[in-house]
């Protein structure tokens, strides 16, 4: 027995499930063939990958699958040039991790901070993917169209119902409703992103009830139990994160899956200390230390750039203390499979769920 | 069509919903009677009704319908006697926001803060509901057992998985997992508050895997998918208080249920200001305000008496700006329905949502 609603349809799908797109390594080209040769739609972070890169991981999963994958980009505006004074402020307040680290200190971050977002949209429009979202902003209407005309499907993320209008104003496909509970980058852009932490459960619904568009569930799914609650929620499919990272397929470190299948209780925090915008992880010694001393912080991306090397090491020397160690709310429920087999279990769990709720009416 | 539980048919109810008790006027005798003769759980929250009332305005709930109702308390110790200065402190905090409303000056609180715990517990044994539930803490073991023997099933609120296990342990007989949208009080007790935010979809979850006890979702629900949404999720029952707060039948002040029928997105916020312990509800002028100035506070319920004749004089000048408008996440999705139309409406919809659900599993 399979499950099917109109966007898993219209995808071409077999599952209603997606596999989040993971930017910085974890929706590794591995992880996306596997999820979509199984039926759910693989998807690439390519936030911070170069366009001659996306072309080659997704000629990559083309290779191993006919079957329909997504991509996932950043399309927040980059800030303006750092002040050297805040870059010094920033580099000071996690030089410290670096010498523990027996690292040389952080050096002084140039621009560009990040792949030019106009070539990276050229790229996603030269790869077709049948799938194409954004995050932590929007995109010109003209974009949109000349995506939507090469027949790929246009989502992005809301944090509150504001943007799942402008989003269904703008001509999107659908809409990501983006729980509280997710794991990683808050995708708010209209409101303080800590005034948009409305929890999957209530947003879903909000955002159904005010938008016309198929919504997508994301935050805390991490079994069938869940995905038959987004679907009931009215979804159309869940988006998974977390759930995905423990996969062998996942370019997750090593330290970031042990942390995962360790947690038994919901230990994130938000934190703007890796990247520059607030993102949801494990709690570590670099988010509470980051957090005790108030440190300063440089804009995202750039934030980034101050951290790269030390998140690196940390991941190296299998420790998670200074790794960003993104996680939604129910990490605890995070399970060692294969891709293939997780989706496998979601997908029974899922139809346990619904045969479950069907006999509770009569 | 209905749709019943193993929980649901043990309390003896028709439809899988427990109506929040809401303390401090919202669940009324009204409310409980409407809702419980409706084929819901109708719930009183007692916590700061005296003894004798409780008796009479259950009395008064048997008087209207032999249906199951249930009888909540907060049992969080009560603090040691309030030292002269922080009361001077807090009483200055407040004291334009008196003075805005032509009030006199705020006047010192004295012991006893709050009803006595013991004598309100006997009041339950006398009463012997169908269903007691304890919020802000647990209850000492003898208790359960006494309250157990009378045939009341005795449920409370966890905010994580820590505070769920120990439910269990002390032989409760459900709990109910309060998911980060919950308007009002949070549950929180063995961990803090501000890290037990954990969303509904996310917490129902780990809660459900993590005890045996049947689980009541609670947090964010306001419809019959959310309802059905909790059930996918694995609880037996959904627990919902902002949905019922505009019904004719609620205590609620009347520009409390004005500005939940007016809410288009989440404005919730949570505050120790109104009370001294955390709860969430629509931003106003008193949260804000006192947030940006730091303000102190009482310990819990002390701070209640400090800002009561503020609630009062506020909400009966049909200004927001100084009540404790409690509300969940959801509150957009509030209707102003008469509680018996709600649950009927909200039967159906979880009905429909159901079938949907099955309608794609093929």
């Amino acid at each position: 027995m399979s499950v099917t609603t109109r966007l898993s349809t219209k995808i071409g799908l077999s599952v209603p499930i997606v596999q989040a797109p993971m930017a910085g390594g974890p929706s590794s080209q591995e992880l996306v063939a596997a999820c979509s040769a199984a039926g759910a739609l693989g998807s690439f972070g390519f936030a911070y990958t170069q366009p001659e890169d996306m072309k080659k991981q997704a000629a990559w999963v083309r290779a191993k699958t006919d079957r329909p994958f997504g991509i996932n980009l950043f399309t927040a505006p980059l800030p303006a040039e750092i002040d050297a004074g805040a870059q010094r402020g920033a580099l000071d307040a996690v030089a410290a991790f670096y010498k523990e680290l027996g690292l040389p200190a952080p050096e002084a971050v140039k621009a560009p901070y990040a792949p030019d977002l106009q070539a990276q949209l050229d790229a996603v429009e030269a790869i077709r993917p049948r799938v194409f979202t954004v995050h932590l902003s929007d995109l010109p209407e003209q974009r949109i169209r000349k995506l939507r005309a090469k027949n790929i499907l246009v989502g992005g993320s809301a944090t509150c119902v504001a943007e799942a209008q402008r989003l269904e104003s703008l001509g999107f496909d659908f809409v990501i409703a983006q729980g509280g509970e997710a794991g990683g980058h808050r995708g708010s852009y209209l409101r303080d992103p800590y005034q948009s932490l409305t929890g999957t459960l209530a947003l879903t619904r909000l955002i159904a009830r005010a938008v016309k568009l198929p919504v997508v569930a994301a935050g805390g799914i991490m079994d069938g139990a869940g995905v038959a609650g987004a679907l009931a929620l009215g979804a159309q499919l869940a988006q998974l994160g977390t759930a995905f990272l423990p996969c062998p397929e996942s370019g997750a470190p090593q330290v970031h899956k042990d942390l995962l299948l360790k947690a038994t209780e919901d230990t994130t925090r938000i934190t703007e200390k890796f990247s520059g915008k607030p993102a949801r992880g494990l709690a570590n010694r670099f988010i509470d230390e980051m957090a005790a001393k108030r440190a300063p912080q440089l804009a995202f991306p750039v934030q980034n750039s101050v951290t790269g090397k030390l998140r690196q090491a940390s991941a190296k020397a299998g420790k998670g203390d200074f790794v960003s160690l993104w996680a939604g709310q129910a990490a605890p429920l995070a399970r060692a499979l294969p891709a293939a087999a997780l989706i496998a279990k979601l997908e029974a769990e899922t139809v346990e769920s619904i045969q479950k709720l069907k006999g509770m009416v009569q």
